[in-house]
């Protein structure tokens, strides 16, 4: 792999002091795709002279150079000014950009619209969709320079589609897959991937990145038959657990696969609170196949609105399989819909018991001609129950519906 | 600000690959309790002239400099000979160190365990109870470094009880405010701020956190009464937009401002889907006050679950202040709740119009004795705009109930 070498300044004091900076990983998968490995990082506080020593140390240890953050309008967003300042060139106005800002934001305050339209002399200038900060790509001396906006969702679109494509080092083709898996654990994907990883060890590279419930594994090469072969076996060794060979979400793949087969789905949830209806909504056009779901967090809301027996919550408690089921027929009984899935759980830290300790699930699915239920355990704090009992929902509804020949 | 400038030198590939750095927030917090700032962080691979070069522009910048990780045994754990190289130091089997790891570790292999008691010339060694990496603290030219495992069960206790007091900065502490804001942007929180901030231009240090309907203002200063002073001011400026001054969330003030005043909440969502349901559940404890909600995504639901009437969908759209209150009322009437809130609108990308763009969403808000509606419009994205509308169900919400006297 003779991939070019890029280093990321991570611009925002709020990155020294309370929020953690989590995209070099992001990067990295996106460097690597363009042919160039991340060689380091670096953070720097919104001074000028702290992002200008910055830009000089990854300048001299890399081909490229990806700044994001400080590119806001306030007295604090100081990655322009410190650009100019470091190459010694000027900044100016740039008349399209403050036409475009001004007419998709017709209520920008002067001051701000007049920062956001500042470009670096000889840089070239791309669009951002989703925010006030425009990008804007450098070269200098023979390195290239990207600044961005801050924010992922704001600088993801732009280097996708823009960026990265400038950049891409020509020399250098990488193949990259990524398998979005669910239903193992990290060191049950590792296990299974281990004997093509040595088979191939010298020509391909692997990642492994956990999530709750889910995982991706990702792995890159250099040449297309090793691409193939590799890609193949890995293929059937994760056949059963890949939700997304596209890196979509499970829940992009629930919609795909609902509206395809022209099929309604609802929920009922307890632990989860919202969460799966929330993953599914945050999908647009969700609403063609999603009716809608009732978060019953309390037992009464159980027994008034889904109509759980009370025998049930007496004789097997709300954290039940025979629970979970009935949740599940409620919803699709209010709203009539041709699937229902059901979460009731101790999502913790309280509430747990010998019997059913912290991160006990129970699941309830039903479909037009079949229902079943389930119980899982997962382990780790209340957000990680949550989220993994979410994913775990999602899954077995995914596969449920692949499995309907109505 | 006198306080002492501390740098982070994160070491380790994985870190510029696969694994996000979530330290720096912690490192952090405890700097500035010990009397320091972050004032950068550095990532640096696993390679000898990558850790020399990172350390090097550290020392440069700061006044002790903190590095974790590559203290490992194996071939790739780097950071020990780094440092004698970059200092011109000699590495040393300490006998003691040894000692204690042949005790503990009975079974380790003689490379490992020789590997590991190496110790930097003139370092003062700590025993890390939690792993075979003891940390080191070495003084050189007036500044002070600390070599530290790479895991934060590893890093931390031997922080928090040994190397913390060692660095202590006794000549300085340091004071710190973050301000929970919502219902301002980012530009009209710094606007407001501006007197303050020129005012104290030379003494306080700002920072602006901007999310989804929500603000976070901090500031830090080194003495106590301009940290009184300028925190009464901004206090003063910022009182009605404050939902927090201890650094909780939405959600947590609600629930303890609910379960203080013994009061229950119901929610209806539509363009949100569960969100801002999601949000209350993630709370541990929520259920003592949260009954549950209705996602009712489709206008049947609307009608059928919550009783909107056929006319006011007819008449004012589903996305109306008229639509939000009946929805509001339904789930307060089927949860029985003191409280509820609901909200309808149009998160977009599709499903905009002239008179309704993308972005518009009404809410709705019952009490014990009063109900309101209101409408607003979001920008961005629909992730962006679900989250803005969340956020501003639930101030508002936690507005209604503080002036609330039952």
């Amino acid at each position: 792999m003779k991939a070019g070498k890029a280093f990321f300044v991570a611009v925002g004091s709020e990155l020294l002091s309370f929020k953690a900076n989590r995209y070099s990983p992001v990067l990295a998968g996106k460097l690597f795709k363009a042919g160039y490995t991340l060689a380091g990082e670096i953070t720097a506080a919104d001074r000028l002279e702290d992002i200008k020593k910055a830009m000089d140390f990854a300048q001299k240890n890399a081909d490229i150079v990806i700044v994001t953050g400080g590119l806001g309008p306030t007295f604090d967003d100081l990655t322009r000014q410190a650009a100019a300042s470091l190459f010694n060139l000027s900044l100016h106005e740039n008349q399209k950009v403050k036409k475009t800002l001004q007419k998709r934001y017709p209520h920008l305050e002067k001051w701000n619209l007049e920062n956001q339209s500042l470009v670096l002399e000889k840089a070239e200038v791309f669009d951002n969709p989703n925010g006030t900060a425009f990008a804007q790509v450098l070269k200098m001396k023979g390195k290239t320079f990207a600044f961005l906006p801050g924010p992922l969702k704001e600088w993801e679109p732009i280097w996708d589609e823009k960026v990265s494509k400038i950049i891409a080092n020509k020399k250098q083709k990488i193949y990259f897959k990524n398998f979005r898996l669910a239903g193992l654990r990290e060191a049950q994907v590792q296990e299974k991937a281990m004997p093509v990883i040595k088979e191939f060890a010298r020509d391909i590279e692997c990642t492994v990145l956990a999530g709750p419930y889910t995982c991706e594994f990702s792995f890159y090469c250099s040449g297309r038959s090793i691409f193939r072969k590799a890609g193949e076996k890995l293929s059937n060794i994760f056949a059963e657990y890949v939700y997304s060979s596209r890196d979509f979400s499970l829940a992009a793949e629930l919609k795909e696969l609902c509206i395809k087969k022209k099929v309604s789905v609802s929920l009922a949830e307890s632990c989860t609170g919202g969460l799966v209806s929330q993953l599914i909504t945050s999908e647009p056009g969700s609403s063609e196949f999603y009716a809608g779901g009732i978060n019953a967090y309390s037992n009464s809301a159980k027994k008034n609105i889904l109509a759980v027996s009370q025998q049930t919550l007496k004789k097997h408690g709300a954290v039940s399989r025979e629970c979970a089921i009935e949740m599940a027929r409620g919803a699709k009984k209010i709203f009539k819909t041709d699937f229902s899935a059901s979460i009731t759980g101790i999502a913790g830290p309280m509430g747990g018991t010998k019997d059913k300790p912290v991160g006990t699930v129970c699941f309830g699915f039903c479909g037009p001609d079949s229902e079943y239920s389930a119980v899982s355990f997962f382990r780790k704090d209340r957000d990680f129950i949550r989220q993994s009992s979410a994913n775990f929902a999602l899954f077995a509804l995914l596969k449920l519906v692949k499995s309907y020949r109505g």
